[in-house]
């Protein structure tokens, strides 16, 4: 119950570990796509290879069109979106989820990207980590938020981000942990324009209804704290909003433990 | 917060489900050991030899005095415990797991046996279930408790469940999923020798106990119930007991959700 409760409940005291050997090797396996929809089946079919891929990240058009100049390698004319699933293990294993993953996402791609040498996966990932502040920089800032839905909504999902941009007369993109459905949808600001941030919140805030609709949640991976409070009596029944405050004052009735965080 | 409640703070009215690819390959491994720390060295090699095993049994010596009979090949003399992992995945990571964990089960091995037929692994599981009926028939009856203390204690549970026994007078022995350190420590009982049974009850009751002093828990995989009533209050501090029924006042103040099962 603790987990997932942002330090609202208690506090850590003490921590056991467990260890587990690192991974030999990892090889990541990019795909390029068309169409948003090709990309999310080739997502399921990432998820249905045979083998656990230890990421299966995506980045929509939007998001290349601003970060793919930087790309390692040339990004295919068309593409949409891209898809980046990584096989990991020991050494044999993590080659034998790398033909499986390579084989799921060659269906319906344009091109598959899967570089071998250390240097050529370790420039993908540092491109990838890049691309939130090359987002940031386009315009100058950005807002973007954690939501996840179901996987089999992404591209329901993906789309609705771009259209709900449009509808506040923004620039929007999504990128994020496809596996998991969770998108950290992004709408981009001009600092010179005073009005930007206003629309973009008002664009986030139809984010969160936009996840709830489709089944999902305002949190995919970044909580709840400050920034969504309030929003948990989108997403829950008033029922279960009262049990999960019932939780927090049964826990710490002098309301000591991390206090404002978390509010429903 | 539902993941172990036993029903006791709602019921389950829709479920969605995550379909994953059924495993290609399954490759048991078993080794026999002359003492219980050899084969508890055999476990942590297991977990760290770079594959995630999918299963990590073990048989103490007390165990395969009585059902390794049975064992599809001959058990070697001296066997104080036996470990039995599994790998599993494609058919190749299979194989791949296959060599690590048998490189890490050799180890300080009196023997290895790796069935590589169907017919071979077929016959070690349904060995393996029919365990517990064998350890019943011995003298008649069991009591089996379910507890579980971490890895590294998993030696001294092992001899702690023998030595319980022989301090009420029984026949006492153990198998279990050493990879959670989970024992379903046993007490044999003859269903004609009236005492019996209460001296084992209370040989449980040492059981329980000797798991918390072990730094474990009075429940692996079996949960609480109606037969460890009260056990939980020798396991957790007062105050873990009070906001533990807390949330169940909280979630079902009319006690209708399994009413009488996992009291504290």
């Amino acid at each position: 119950m603790m987990v997932g409760s942002e330090g609202t409940l208690g506090m850590i005291t003490a921590v056991d570990v467990k260890l587990m050997p690192a991974v030999e090797a990892r090889h990541p396996i990019v795909g390029f796509y068309a169409t948003v929809e090709a990309g999310c089946e080739a997502i399921e079919a990432a998820m249905a290879s045979g083998t656990v891929p230890s990421a299966i990240e995506y980045l929509d058009g939007a998001t290349m069109a601003i970060a793919g100049g930087a790309f390692p390698v040339a990004v295919p004319d068309g593409t949409e979106i891209v898809i980046v699933g990584e096989a990991d293990g020991s050494v044999r294993e993590a080659a034998e989820g790398r033909e499986l993953l390579a084989e799921a996402l060659s269906d319906g791609a344009l091109a598959v990207h899967a570089p071998e040498a250390a240097s050529g996966v370790d420039a993908l990932w540092r491109w990838r980590e890049g691309v939130g502040l090359v987002v940031a920089g386009h315009l100058g800032g950005k807002l973007s938020e954690d939501v996840a839905v179901p996987v089999d909504r992404l591209a329901d999902a993906i789309q609705g981000t771009l259209e709900i941009a449009r509808r506040h007369g923004l620039e929007g993109c999504s990128w994020g942990h496809a596996g998991d459905g969770n998108l950290h949808s992004t709408f981009m600001v001009r600092r010179t324009a005073s009005d930007d941030l206003g629309r973009a919140h008002r664009a986030i805030d139809e984010l969160f209804g936009m996840a709830i609709g489709l089944g999902g949640t305002i949190s995919g991976e970044h909580g709840v704290g400050i920034v969504k409070g309030g929003q948990l009596r989108r997403q829950w029944s008033p029922a279960a909003v009262d049990l999960h405050e019932g939780v927090k004052r049964l826990f710490d009735p002098s309301g000591v433990f991390n206090p404002g965080k978390k509010r429903p």
